[in-house]
């Protein structure tokens, strides 16, 4: 194998894919696609949907994700985990022996909170790397509430829930985009003078949002979040915060 | 009019495009799109062969642009720009009467640094507004260069050249990305420790791209981009910068 292409494919929404998305999923030799986890099962689902629905003829070469081991401190984990997933992909790509570029699909846009990239560097001989950019959460999240991501001339501070949870409001921000948060970091925070815009399965037929001020849609945001997440089995889910 | 779409469509390279967005021109019973100016001829063909190619037979409605008063302070020269702007809107639409939805299509995404949603506030009757998420310059910046935006859980600040040039390197952060910049404001920085990934024409064949430490890179970006301009009468560039 010598070319990965890295295909942002958006949040679900089968609209969201880019025409040279779909493209890329049509050229492809292969697509490495991870088998169903027990819990994340619709997501497995829709990734083959928007492949079958893109045209593509692609062979899948499908691969078990490793289990990460919790009892490592966190940046340790990640590495291991990455490293794991670096050997997974290598054994299946060496088995089906693809004749082509072998791509992978990744949620909303390889660059913005993904592994992908830090996985194909891994990989040796090193392979050349295509990434196709695809619309992230945050565009989801912005567009379904149709309100501009930043203020005029303003900044914006991606960031973690966790980091959010350990620093509290970032000292000097306006405006604060949260990814990556398991554990509604925003009910920490004083909630004067914050407003949140908040989206789960963001362009999915299951989307969910909820916006005000924080002191009043907070609690109602955690209340509907553990509603949807024990329904699902799962929530993938992005907020916007902003002063004033 | 009753419903206002406003569609991201990239950076220029047509395969930028969503399979949403294009299906939106398709319905659209209108297209509002500003006629070329002297200068950015380029941007108003780029936009008029993407609607082509999209397959919609919506009807052209164009409108001038108003010119800025440049004598105002920046924040009323802004607010009044946008003012006029939807005066114009409101007597190009008025004068063509559609049948049904009327789309504007927006560089990258409505919601990134762009006035369009804020333009469309200030209509009466307030339309129905909906956003199409488009691919930004960001991710057309890092999908070329083939690099994550944040590093792993780290943080990213999304700001322009003015508060980089104002304020200097933001304390803490991280990851700057680096928006509306007309006048390299990276070539202030003390360059120690900073590394810098640039782009300008992202997705157009016009293409150009540098990266490397900001002390060796920075003066070869401004001599590129001083020759990019001179060349296409205009430029469209964005950046990232790390620290470390």
């Amino acid at each position: 194998m010598t070319d990965l292409w890295l295909i942002g494919v958006g949040m679900g929404a089968p609209g969201h894919l880019t025409l040279e998305g779909r493209q890329a999923l049509r050229d492809a030799a292969a697509v490495l696609l991870p088998r169903k986890g027990p819990e994340k099962s619709d997501l497995a689902d829709l990734r083959l949907a928007i492949l079958r629905e893109s045209g593509s003829a692609a062979e899948v070469i499908s691969f078990d994700m490793p289990v990460r081991d919790e009892t490592l401190p966190y940046a340790e984990r990640v590495e291991r985990w990455h490293d794991a997933i670096a050997e997974r992909w290598t054994a299946a790509i060496a088995g089906a022996r693809p004749a082509g570029p072998v791509a992978l699909m990744v949620w909303g846009d390889p660059g913005l909170y993904d592994s992908t990239l830090r996985i194909a560097d891994r990989l040796r001989p090193r392979p050349r790397v295509r990434v196709v950019p695809g619309v992230t959460a945050l565009q989801a999240l912005t567009a379904a509430h149709a309100i501009p991501f930043n203020t005029v001339g303003g900044s914006v501070l991606v960031t973690t829930g966790r980091r959010l949870r350990e620093g509290g409001w970032p000292g000097g921000a306006e405006t604060a985009a949260v990814m990556l948060d398991g554990a509604c970091a925003f009910a920490g925070l004083p909630p004067e003078g914050l407003r949140i815009w908040w989206g789960a399965f963001l362009g999915m037929a299951e989307q969910v949002l909820d916006a005000g001020p924080l002191a009043e849609a907070g609690p109602r945001i955690v209340a509907t979040r553990a509603a949807a997440r024990a329904r699902h089995g799962w929530i993938m889910d992005t907020y916007l915060l902003r002063r004033g």
